[in-house]
């Protein structure tokens, strides 16, 4: 199986070390970074670690033709927005890289994508693997957050109010756009900025801590991601159809279309989380501080499951719930 | 791109919990384990963390008909033997899982392998994710060690002494075998489970603390291996071909190629590290109480480079150098 060589012309290690051993982000609790067999980190003093891990697959979680600055950037995003739904504040990563060839064009818009994010965050790159396969990429993050005081889907209340950051649906929209090739859609450019470059809401995330009562963010649909609270809370919800918040762009489309990517498309990364009602002002009054838009979407209930409402109050049946691998 | 489904028989979501939830380590310092978005711990005060991520793909790090409980069983252990490289106690794995589909027979296996091995290391399983895409594993795994006393790479002196844990060749041996199909070898068993099943030398790794000058793991061979701690350490070293550990089956096999499988195949997962002569007792006695068998194979030369040198003192040419996967 293993394939020796003699280490001619660009190999793997020099590979690795030309895009990935530039980063500009420097930490002092990085004690020895990529480059060994482990890298060393120092954990700061009464502070937990929040980890998650994510892999994206060619053909499954993005089109083969997709921008590889659009892939480094997106892979770390969606990891990012799992330490903003925990609300907390991002300090390394690792990377595992399965590529079919050693492509330096691809590696320098890669990474060039990838490390444009990590130096909003200070995030640093401490090590990594790069092994040759077909495209794929995981990605893993590691935040830090004071004791006790992680967001999670467990904690959701009968009472409390739900609401969701940003817009919601245009991700989707934009799957739709590329699977029906409609490039000449006039808000295509928006639409995939929308799909390619999400924003971790990392600062909503941190300022919810010790308000929130559950978070989640929106990878699978704000259905699917929102049962996730009520089944680890075990409460139930109702949404009101008229309070999703929709981008002017996804406004203009058929309301079938524009509810169906709000409730149901993956791909969002904005943050769901639930409040009980006194702590609404305070909450609203950070994010709007963070220009974080936020919109109330419904309430906890004490029935169960999830029930959504439309504007004239009568049941509105999802017919398809979220993303699902191997469904 | 994305395929929405009714979340109806088995889906994702009660696939990972089937299998990965289940585990049986615990661990005080796991605070939320896997199933929200991040997992949460509590590393030690005054310790710091060692990190190391590998990929394996099915093709190029192993036969598609490898058993899945020795794929479960390896992807973890390459992992630790980098811990072990470090010095470092094992404490967490997250685990990336890529699978063509649902399949709860090969999980099944592939869990039971997993698992075995994490228990022996009180190893807990913090998250991971699982995506449908061609067969690939990612798994990082994080460990302790007391500040300022990870192993590296740099740091070895000339005048140090080289040695290696175990014995070297055995997987590359095999590998030679499963190309070959030749299954009616007469240690095919012995030297398929040293392939399959290689022994992280986490004990090894932290007796060796405030003794070793310089560790690395071998994965891609002796030659490849002791040339990266050569480089880090930017010393050369002196090899003395007579001296290799071989097993007593890999013995048996022609000089040419139990030599070639020692100095040049990877996969052997033993240790290879530097001493000061005048700490050479102490750590030869401590592997020795741990029932690790442990070799001098060399020295460490103020002359850059690798050199190999037979019995009879002359220069030994080595043609191939390790595993490139991009070579």
């Amino acid at each position: 199986m293993s394939t020796p060589s003699n280490n001619e012309n660009e190999d793997e290690f020099s590979l690795i070390r030309r895009f990935f051993s530039s980063q500009k982000v420097k930490r002092a609790d990085v004690a020895k970074g990529i480059g060994d067999d482990c890298a060393i980190l120092t954990p700061p003093p009464h502070t937990q670690l929040a980890i998650s891990v994510d892999t994206l697959v060619t053909g499954v979680h993005f089109y083969p033709d997709m921008p590889p600055q659009d892939i480094g950037y997106k892979a770390l995003a969606c990891n990012l927005s799992d330490l903003a739904a925990a609300g907390a504040e991002p300090a390394w990563v690792t990377l595992a890289l399965t590529l079919p060839r050693a492509d330096s064009h691809w590696l320098h818009h890669f990474s060039e994508g990838f490390f444009s994010l990590a130096e909003q965050y200070q995030l640093a790159l401490i090590g990594g693997d790069t092994t040759r396969g077909p495209l794929s990429i995981t990605v893993q993050v590691h935040g830090f957050i004071p004791p006790q005081e992680a967001l999670s889907r467990t904690g959701a209340q009968v009472g409390d109010e739900i609401y969701v950051t940003g817009t919601l649906g245009d991700a989707g929209f934009a799957l739709s756009l590329l699977s029906k090739k409609q490039i000449h859609h006039p808000s295509y450019d928006y639409f995939l900025s929308r799909l390619y470059r999400p924003t971790p809401r990392i600062q909503a995330g941190i300022a919810l801590r010790k308000q929130a009562s559950a978070c989640i963010d929106i990878s699978d649909g704000l259905a699917t991601d929102l049962s996730h609270i009520l089944e680890a809370s075990q409460v139930g919800a109702c949404l009101y159809l008229d309070k999703l918040p929709l981008s002017p762009a996804l406004a203009q489309e058929t309301p079938y279309q524009a509810v169906h990517c709000a409730l149901s498309a993956g791909d969002d990364y904005e943050l769901c989380f639930t409040l009980p009602p006194a702590h609404a002002p305070e909450v609203t009054h950070a994010l709007s501080a963070l220009a974080c838009p936020v919109t109330h979407i419904g309430t906890i209930t004490e029935k169960k499951g999830l029930s959504i409402l439309t504007k004239e109050g009568t049941p509105f049946a999802l017919k398809k719930k979220g993303y699902n691998h191997f469904g």
